[in-house]
């Protein structure tokens, strides 16, 4: 059987770093064309160099991928993929976007919290969120995906399943989490200066993040009410992993073996989700290079308070794995294809 | 004019040392003895090569730090304290408790949190609690003080303003905190073992911790009634620094700027406070070796929610260096003597 | 074609742990057994949650591996691999030691570097060293591996070619090494705690590391007269991986372009060399995770220096890699085989 | 007595604000005027909130800082600091280029390694190379100190008196160098990113780094002969301090003994140098914000070669720190002052 083309545009930023990646390791697809605006012309692999004969394609620009893909993975600034999906779509191709241009279903909030307009509102409803655990039945055959964030990923599976049962109050819900620096993207800045970031540690866009409206949307979705979500995002001095500690109010009556009983059915059949064992606490260091989401439950009886706490790998789950996963519902390929990653201990 | 006498007991663990490194810069205090279990006979700068030529002082036995000091600083595991303060201030001597054996006032709450009983309960009614800039009265002129823990600094300090302001509920509060490594001690263990830690974060303890009840004290002691939190600390991959995200419900009307005000007024004359401006961000680099609390406040008024983020460093003004300010209170010198310390901005 | 079984004996420890990784997703081995003396009685996945649901075999004891094994890779302390090798040679099974015990020649060596004696000689001359890139034909279809330690791979890596070709001189050859963290093993230790480590760098066994002798007997075998090494390690605060910076005399007359010909001409067939180009320099980074030794030349025609520089993950490349590498050579497999790993690129 | 009024020029960069953190803690000087082309009218604790409170000087240009003070530090790019020493000696006022403009005799190395020319020959000539423990009565008393860059200060104390002492071959020095990332400056860029930097080691400018023609010129002062240094400096995922791994050839007959003792009389009366006892290791942890120079001493009879490893702080002893031990020679005050600085142990 041949395998299906895979392009990549915006390649050499690390979500598009990622995505090669696993295509290089997928059996069913291949990487057919890369591009990418600083560094056309370049190799991967002089742009990555732990890619040396591994990856030595050279990027392109934007028309190549779409001419010679049958999916293109489009990881460029918010805003820009809109005109790039409505080309996919209109030559037949599939779209995953890894930005925020299909994610919010209302442009009154994509308006509000990304300053732009949905350019095409018939293209936006063809538009399915890719968050599979949640969404899978909505994914599968579809060729144009919103994948979600990070934060966006992490936090609601850490708590669909505590809602969908009933046990916590949809109001006052709190995520505190807490990113690797690969989530600001590869272009240098003063913060991200490596002196200025070891040892250091502090939050940044306190409730005002731009993943809150998504967060809030999908438990939306799930509660069938308009959940609201208290979000602080902090900046990690390490590169990878997302770990996301939520708090929500337990309903009266709710014991943390009603919960914990929750998640296990909800999750029992989700390769990626593990869900630890009583007393063992989700850490990123083991979700480090994998498509997983590790999920540790507490609860707090003195204060009525239940903690689900999710570690990611930003770039995977988070991104680029979540992509590949998405890609494999569209195709019709086992979800796990290229996914089952085994990785470094330590 | 003679300098005081300072003895440190337990002087190679990470606290121990750290108030050496103080009193070697403090101009009216001097080293007089240092003790150490584990070193016993050996330089202090043996232990610690950084030293070298500094502090070649020999640690001795606790019974000679006793004889030759006016003021012990004991740094020893919970519940080996209370024996050494009984001598010290039958001796006449001042006791500075960097343990958990004199903080908590219920012997209940010290049974239940920490397995152990006041062995002497008119020394713990002698004994205070050496948060200055929220007791400072009370600990003027004493001679046994409770040292208090880091989170047990930070978290108070985050919260104070606004809960004698009545501007926040004093229920549902709760204290996401980050804490580096070095809390947990010079002891190796596995989970500290550079290649686990390293890339590596998680929480522990939720929920669970020992600081709960003696935050909880605090918050208490302020508001004039019994206060519950719920705590949640992690590990970061750094050695110093604590950042606590504490989140309250707002009391309905409460603005940002009545906040501010509050901690502004609270605040005013604590020169190891620094409040921060509008937009900015506590970041644990910005007080590492410092006795500095820097603190931050939002809210998110879509869900009534206030955020206060102090960072210290867990070494300094969560141990160390609070524990000199309340040497400089006991003695009546000035209060910021020996801890008006310069950091390294990177 | 039903897969090999394979053993690993200190499965727990840094270098078996990889071990299984790397042997889970080899398409023609399978785990079949693991032990440990300290955690025997629990599975892998306990010890390393990072491989939950992906290894949770149980740690068995060294006897049940053997059984259950065609080939056995052992990570012991040094001095208990001759006797289980013994068993396993006897029982007709491949045995790949990690160890020390069969790496060098000269039982007086051996007795001066570490301290013990070779308890069966014959069992020795048996034994081949595993160095593929360099003893490719000795090793294969052999039953008794002496697998390279982390330094002793990367140093004549590096140097071997400009030896061989004769552009350098054999005397007064330096080696500057730095090494991870994990290459001192997971055992948690003073120097290697989180906060002493952290921010630090330092030399240690200067001029006296135990694997010198390893070095000088390559070199030494493929010069063939007695080199010797000055080597001198030092401890990097990271996780993974080896540079080594080797220094030596350029003879007379000796180019850039002729060394940089005798690398090509030497390695052109090697997959798990990459000869960098001019002007790049090996990175640990780009090498984190594979089996991948980059190499780069300098001259220093100032000075008559050759300045060849080497990096390789030194619990692949420089462990567990290299062992999987040779039993692919044992075994008739292609070399490459579960070893072609598309690292992260950051 | 009052205070001598201290300007620095580039107060932004980290050699600035290191400079700054220094004198405000220098009880004979006070810092009276700082400048930044890039933050101009802005506070210096804006750009570091480390300094919030302790220094919250305005930057205002060259000039004014020129105007205001008795000693310029100039932390200028190099070619820059001629016309500003010009004025400044002119002006009567005491002038400490932390750059490399006049730490070079010879114009014509100046011109090939930098690119640049001599504007000022007379002026040349009065500049003294302000490296204290190798030339301290060259700068008492002088005006125009060039100061020494960070590699250049490492590699010559650990080297000086063994050649002095003639104990080492002066042909073949090897430095083999690692830097923290601080000594790449403030500016942002790709290398130094958080992500592309954590986790990985390599050399850059391998035997072609600037900083080679003034290392070889001290070393050539010392022993009277043209003396040649290979040196090859690394970058670590640190960031501060610098490890020099210096080899050379032990001149026949030499001991370890007589090595160490002409280091002992060489820096007996060296503050600033602490020389350690045989078998420990300097590590840049241990020197960590001050301004020593630790410095271990080895042989390695087998293969006739000497390992000097000094370590310093390269923004302390590598820049600011020895630029203030060079303004107090220059004033006369006691060398020390500002400097006897008690850094944290971990």
């Amino acid at each position: 059987m041949s395998k299906i083309k895979v392009g990549v545009i915006g390649a050499t930023g690390y979500a598009g770093a990622e995505i090669c990646r696993l295509i290089l390791g997928h059996p069913q697809a291949e990487l057919a064309a890369i591009s990418s605006v600083s560094f056309e012309g370049m190799a991967l692999s002089e742009v990555y160099p732990a890619y040396r004969q591994l990856c030595d394609m050279v990027c392109e620009n934007q028309e190549k991928v779409l001419e010679k893909s049958d999916v293109v993975f489009a990881a460029l600034p918010h805003g820009l993929s809109q005109q790039m999906a409505a080309e996919c779509v209109a030559a037949g191709k599939s779209f995953i976007d890894m930005g925020a241009d299909f994610r919010l279903d209302s442009e009154e909030e994509y308006r509000e919290w990304y300053g732009g307009a949905f350019t095409d509102k018939a293209l936006h409803q063809q538009a399915v969120y890719g968050l599979p655990e949640l969404f899978r039945e909505a994914i599968q055959g579809k060729k144009l995906i919103a994948n979600p964030g990070c934060y966006t990923t992490a936090v609601p599976l850490a708590l669909v399943p505590a809602l969908e049962a009933g046990w916590i109050e949809p109001e006052g819900i709190i995520a505190d989490c807490k990113s690797g620096v690969t989530g600001a993207g590869r272009k240098p800045t003063q913060q991200n200066h490596f002196p200025e970031l070891n040892e250091g540690f502090t939050a940044y866009k306190v409730a005002t993040h731009r993943h809150t409206p998504e967060i809030e949307q999908t438990l939306s979705r799930i509660t069938g009410k308009r959940v609201f979500v208290t979000f602080v995002p902090h900046l990690l001095p390490v590169s990878r992993g997302i770990l996301a500690t939520c708090y929500a109010r337990l309903k009266p009556g709710t014991t943390e073996e009603a919960l914990r009983q929750a998640y296990e059915e909800r999750y029992r059949d989700e390769y990626f989700i593990r869900l630890l064992p009583k007393g063992q606490t989700a850490n990123i260091k083991n979700v480090r290079c994998t498509n997983f989401c590790d999920i540790s439950l507490f609860t707090d009886p003195r204060t009525g308070t239940f903690v689900a706490i999710s570690a990611i790998d930003n770039m995977v789950k988070g991104a680029a794995g979540q992509a590949v996963q998405n890609m494999n519902l569209i195709f019709g390929f086992e979800e796990t294809e290229g996914l089952r990653l085994v990785p470094p201990a330590f």
